[in-house]
Parts: structure tokens; sequence; C-alpha cells
């Protein structure tokens, strides 16, 4: 069942790698079928060498197998907050990928500095706060998806508009339309964690983007008079 | 028409690839033909991989489509303003490489270090103001050549002796006689860039290059009685 | 003899190389027949390129060849010293790698910044103290391994849950249940070096990550009650 | 003439561009036939991509070509000052690698801060001082080599065990008794030169290695009891 999606979230898979996104098995994509409510993950430390389509698993929304011989990864309940709390995502993707990664262990917001960042992010890309003790101890994997939420809605995003955020002492996870849209979105990321930690290296005291111009990089390309690409 | 030139500014944006300043689509490379008064460029975020190089847009020097099927870059009009401005230049680069955008978000030029830097560039490369609200808001790709030239004349560079410039908050423009030689000047301005990094991490206190080092490596290359190369 | 385990070994070697540890001759891996007592270990100043399985040479646990026509490598007494005190350990790697080795040169231990150290590595990984002079003076490698356990004691740490160390000056060890285990510690301890130097740059007042995230991700994955990965 | 010691140059050339440390044009090697003074030269500003061993240019000691079509390198009096002061070299590399050039531009000696140093270089790789005027004015390649031969001297250096040097504002030269030890030791330069940024970056204050450890390295890899590697 759903071998198109399975495809999609495999290809997806592959191009974390493919990106010098992830090593050995640090990372882990999905993808969601709304009508269905059945949502297709990487299974847990399976390398990425010898995996195929078929190995990926498919769970319904509380985390129950539904179809797949192997376990789902780890990070699945992390997943699976974020398709029940954003109903416009189709595709989720996390990575340890090395400079989102810098800043997620920093535990520093990641100052929009320039039109690189305004092209897909509409603003500050945040950090979360740090999980407490409960949190750990409990259900962490669903609560590192909770509060990725939380810091979204605390600084009144919407989820297309900053499709993907940095969780405290661990790493950044991604979203968007599709599985592929996802990881386009951590490879962004990743590239922007790049030329923001630069960017601070060459001037400490250089202030964000302007707003407007923020806009303009932004709602060229998102916006309803959006005049980037082609039509 | 123009399948020649063409051919070169595809050529070129491929080689932006290639070399490593870009990735996605997020560069572009057009080519002027003098005579005819029509400029060759790249199609807005049309992929690389997908690209022929008949899908280039031939326009004018107004920005009229002449021949093609696809939308020009956004960055259009910024590569016009340069080839109107700037009667000896050939072919125009845009990048978001890694090293020149992080300066261009740090707002600062870049200090002419060495012998590396002053055998392509003559001084610093200067970083462009911020752009007010008005030229953000009104004719934005347009004034944004607009300040590259203003800084250009501000400094006193001819446009041959200073090939590239970084504008705030954004990124890297290069040019030269032919596209390939825009492109060339790129990667060289990317490699000067991640050299100054280093440098100024280093030691901040670093003087640049004399002047009478920098006109001897420039000079030696460029200059009426160059010796360097064969003849 | 040993053919299974020296061909092991000999690919360790290889990944050193493909995973971008070592350049030239800048590394070695042995692993250990714990019934025989033998060891196997890549010969000294040989070249990966030429290098053949059987070139690989076989040493008793105080230093003796039993075949092979090559000399161990330089540093066998290290790895030697380990065997014999680690007793749960079948493999050993060292390198010059890049970001492990700056932070030896630092003198520093390795903060325990997030999630991807502690899926790995139980804690700070600490960096040996200098040798001394007698020491360096009289059996230098044999007391490399020393200084190696002497930290590890120190810490308190078992050798499993610290797979892995910086010689203050010199560079890291790793190792493993196996040789491919100790070359996989390899490059698990040189992404988080470079994390690590790239979090302390960002800010350098943040604080290593709390005990109760540690446990949770170092537990999950090698604890009794670990449910990372397959069953 | 000189077919052998041509390949060893010409393969000494695309070495440099195989191992990264060098882009475009931006490097040069040569090697010497002590019997007959005469000099094998990489060609001035040819493309490596097009450049057959026959190209190389065959000069004497006094730069005069003795055979070949094509301009010898612009640093060609460099390569000759250093042939005719260390009588011990057989080649000479010169390159713009990177982090090499980064120090060079910084004006800093290279500290040696570990074992990866001391195993090729015998102490901090010396910074040369800035050119005069009147040398830059003069006979500037020239006098890049005197500068070198000056501050090796000055250190108390012999050739072979301190098988490179930086020239101010300028970059790496680096030479051995063969064309290819020569681009070898351009290599470790080059990760010498990285190490020791990042060292320096992680602890400021950090000192650099003990003179007894050294010794320790350099000596057993060149010294009269050296038993690293095979006899």
């Amino acid at each position: 069942m759903l071998d198109k999606l399975k495809r999609e979230v495999f290809d997806g898979n592959l191009e974390l790698v493919n990106q010098g996104l992830v090593i050995y098995t640090w990372g882990n994509v999905s993808g969601i079928d709304r009508e269905r409510g059945l949502v297709v993950i990487k299974p847990s430390g399976v390398s990425y060498n010898n995996m195929k389509a078929d190995d990926m698993v498919v769970i319904d929304l509380d985390g129950n197998i539904v179809e797949g011989n192997l376990r789902p990864s780890s990070d699945t309940p992390t997943h699976l907050a974020l398709y029940k709390a954003f109903e416009e995502i189709g595709g989720v993707a996390h990575t340890h990928s090395e400079w989102a990664t810098s800043w997620a262990q920093a535990g520093c917001d990641i100052p929009c500095y320039g039109t690189t960042h305004s092209d897909y992010f509409y603003g500050d890309i945040p950090c979360t706060r740090k999980l407490t003790s409960d949190e750990i101890n409990d259900k962490y994997e669903y609560e590192t998806g909770n509060v990725i939420i939380e810091t979204l809605n605390e600084k009144g995003y919407r989820p297309l508009e900053m499709p993907g955020i940095i969780v405290f002492n661990h790493g950044p996870f991604t979203w968007g339309k599709t599985p592929k849209e996802a990881v386009h979105n951590s490879k962004v990321l990743e590239e922007i964690s790049k030329l923001a930690f630069r960017t601070k290296k060459l001037n400490q005291f250089v202030s964000p983007i302007d707003r407007i111009l923020l806009d303009k990089h932004y709602l060229r390309k998102h916006g309803e008079k959006a005049y980037y690409g082609q039509t």
C-alpha cells in the first residue's frame, strides 16, 4: 500500500545523504497521506546503503504499525505531533546536519541576516527552549514535537512560512508540503546556518535584515504577487 | 538566434554549479551582444539539471523578451543596469556563494590582504550601502544594479579593474569581458572571501597589502607591461 | 593465519581514507583475536594505495611479530596497551583527523554539547595530560597507551561507554568491539569535534547538555531498555 | 631532453590540483637536474587541463630557456634562487592553498602545536618579513626567493628539516629532495595550517609543543635512529 508515498519518502531519505546532510543513520524523512490518515517513515537505525523503498514503515497517527516488518524511526512521535498540529504540511525531515546542529547546540535563534534566508524562512529561525525533566522522562520524542509546536506558536509563525526549526541541544527539523520539500528545506536551513555562522564571526554587531527587505524577498517568491520562477 | 551566446551563457550557468558556487537555482549568468543590443540570460527558477541551452531567454536592454518561452531571471533588471553603465563588460554572474555572501551579510568591504586578491581585483572589494525603502519598494532589482554602479563610481574603480562587488544583505555580483570571465571572477571572489575571513580571524590587526605590492601583482598580470602568462 | 581478521583490519584502514579521516599514512587500525591473544595491525608507513590485506602484520601482545614481512605500525605499543587494559574491546583506530586533532592540540576536553555526542559517548570526551619527559624518552608509544588508560580510569569511564579519547598535542584514538566499530567511532568523534568547535564559537557561555538528556540519548541506544534501531 | 624530469614535474603540477591545493593556474612545480645544472618548470598561466608533459620548460640556473616553446612560470626566479641556495633540494612547489595562504596573509609564523606538524617540519614554520619597495620594484620574484633564504638562515633551519615557508602577503613555498616530495610537503603544510588555525581558535593561550616531544616525533621519522616506516 501507499507505494508512491513510500517511494517519495525513500527518495527523500537518500537525498539527505546525497546533499551531505546525513552520515550513517543520522536522519529520517516521513510523508503523510492526509486522506487515509497514514504516515510513511524510515525504519529505525537502518543503513541507507541497504535500505529499499519497501522497507518504509506505514503507521497511523497514533503510531500503530499498519504495514512493515521493521520498527519505525525512534523519532516517529515527533513527526506525528507535527502532522497533527500542522495540517498544511505533507512531509517532515530530521537531520544532525553540521551547521544547523551547531546552532542548536549553541541554543541560539538563527538571525535572518540576508536574502538567501528571506527567500525561504520568513524571519529568524527559532531555537526551542530546553525540555523539562518530566518531558524527557515521560514521552521524550513526542514532547520534542510539542516544544517545536509551542515555539512556532509563540513566535506567531505559520508552519509553511517558517518551514523548520532547531531543537535546543539536538538539531534541526524541517517540513514542507511534500517529503521532497521538507528535504529541500533541510538543505536550505543548513546553508543558511553556515552563512549565519560566518556572518556573525565577521561582524558580531551586524543587525538582521530590515523588515522591508525580508518582506520583499519572501513575498516575491511566496506572496500573492510572487514573480519569481515560472508561472 | 544568438546560438553561440546562448551556449556561452548556458555553459556559464552550469560552471557555477561545477565550481560549487550555486545550489538549486541560486544563481544566474548573462551575456550581451553589444552590436545588436541584446542580452541572453538564464530563465527564472529553472533547475540546472533540466535546463537546455535553448531555454536561455533573449531580451533587449529595456527587458522586453525578444525570444524564449520562459520568464527571464528575476534579477534581470540588475544585469541590464550593469550592461548599460559598464560598456566594457560582456558578461555578468550572480550567486549566493557561501563565503562572499557571508561578507555581504556582514556588510563589510573585503580587504585586499594578499597577492591572490591583487592578481584579479585592484583594491578592497566594496560592499554596497543598504537600499532605501523607496528603492526596495519601487524597482528593487533595477536599484540593486544602481547601487552597485554608485558604489563603484564612488570608489573610483573602473569596471574591469574591480570586476565584482558584494551587495549588502544579499551577495556577490561579478562581471567580465565574457560570460566565462564573469563566472571565473565569481570563483576568484569566493576564494578571496574565504582567505580574507581566515586572515581576519587569525590576526584582526593585520593591515591590507601595501600599495606597491598590490600594483606589482595587478599590473604584472593586467598592466601594459604585463609579463604573466603567454603572449 | 587470521585471514578474516586481516581482512577486517585492512578494510578498516581503507575506510579511514574513504571517510576522509586520513591522508597519506596518517592513521592505523588494528584488531585482536582474544582466544589466541594475537593482534593484527597495519604495517608502518605503507601507502593505502598499494596495501593488500595480506600485508597486515600479526603480533602477540608483547609486540613480537608472529607473521608478516613488514614492520608493524610505530604506534603498535599504544594499541597493545589498550588491548591489555580494556578487555572488552576488539579493535583500535588512530588518526590525525582534522577536527579531533585540533581539539587535541588545544589540550581541551570536548564538551558534550548535544544529542549527537550523547548517542555515542557517555559524557565529555577527555583530553589526556601531557606525557612527562621520562615517558617520552623511554617507551613513548607504550606510555601513550598508559596515559589514555589513566585518563579513562580517573574519569571513571568504562571503555565501551567512552570509546575514544584525544591525546594532548597528538590526536584521537578510538576503539570498539570490532575494528569496524573502532573506525565508526573515529568518524563519529570527528563529527562531534566539528560540531563542538562551532558550538563553542557561536556561544562560548553555553553549558554542556543536562545529565538527564545525556542519559536519555545514551541509554535509549545503549542501555538495557534500548529502543533505538531494530531488535 | 630531460624527459623523465619533465614527467615528474608535470605529475607534480597535476598532483597539486588533485590534492585540492590549486585552482586555475594558481601554482607551479619545478625540479632540477643537478648534474647538468638545468631546471624544469611549469609554463606560465597555462591551464592544467590542456597541459602536456612536453610543455614543461627547461631553463638554466640563470633563467635562460634551453628548451621549450612557452614562457616559464613568472615565479621562476624564486625557484632558481632556492635551488642555488639550498643544494640538497631537488624540487620546489608554490601554491595559493587556502589555509597556508591565510596564515601568510595574517603575517604570522605557524606554531608547532602538535605531532602532525613535528613529523615533517622541525619547529614553527616561519613567515617572511615584507619585501621592501626596492625589492618589489627591482627583481620582485628573485627577491621573494632571497627573503625565503634569509628567513630560513636567520632561524637556523636547514632546508630539509624545514621544507617550506610562507611568504608574507603571498603564500606558501615548499621543497624537497624531489618534485614529488615538494608537492607532498605542500599538502602537509596545508593540513598543518588548518589544524593550527582551529587550535588557535579553540585555545588562544595554548603553548606550542614541548621541545622534547617535537624532537621525539621529528627524529623517530627523520633522525639517524629513525624507526618509522619500513627499512
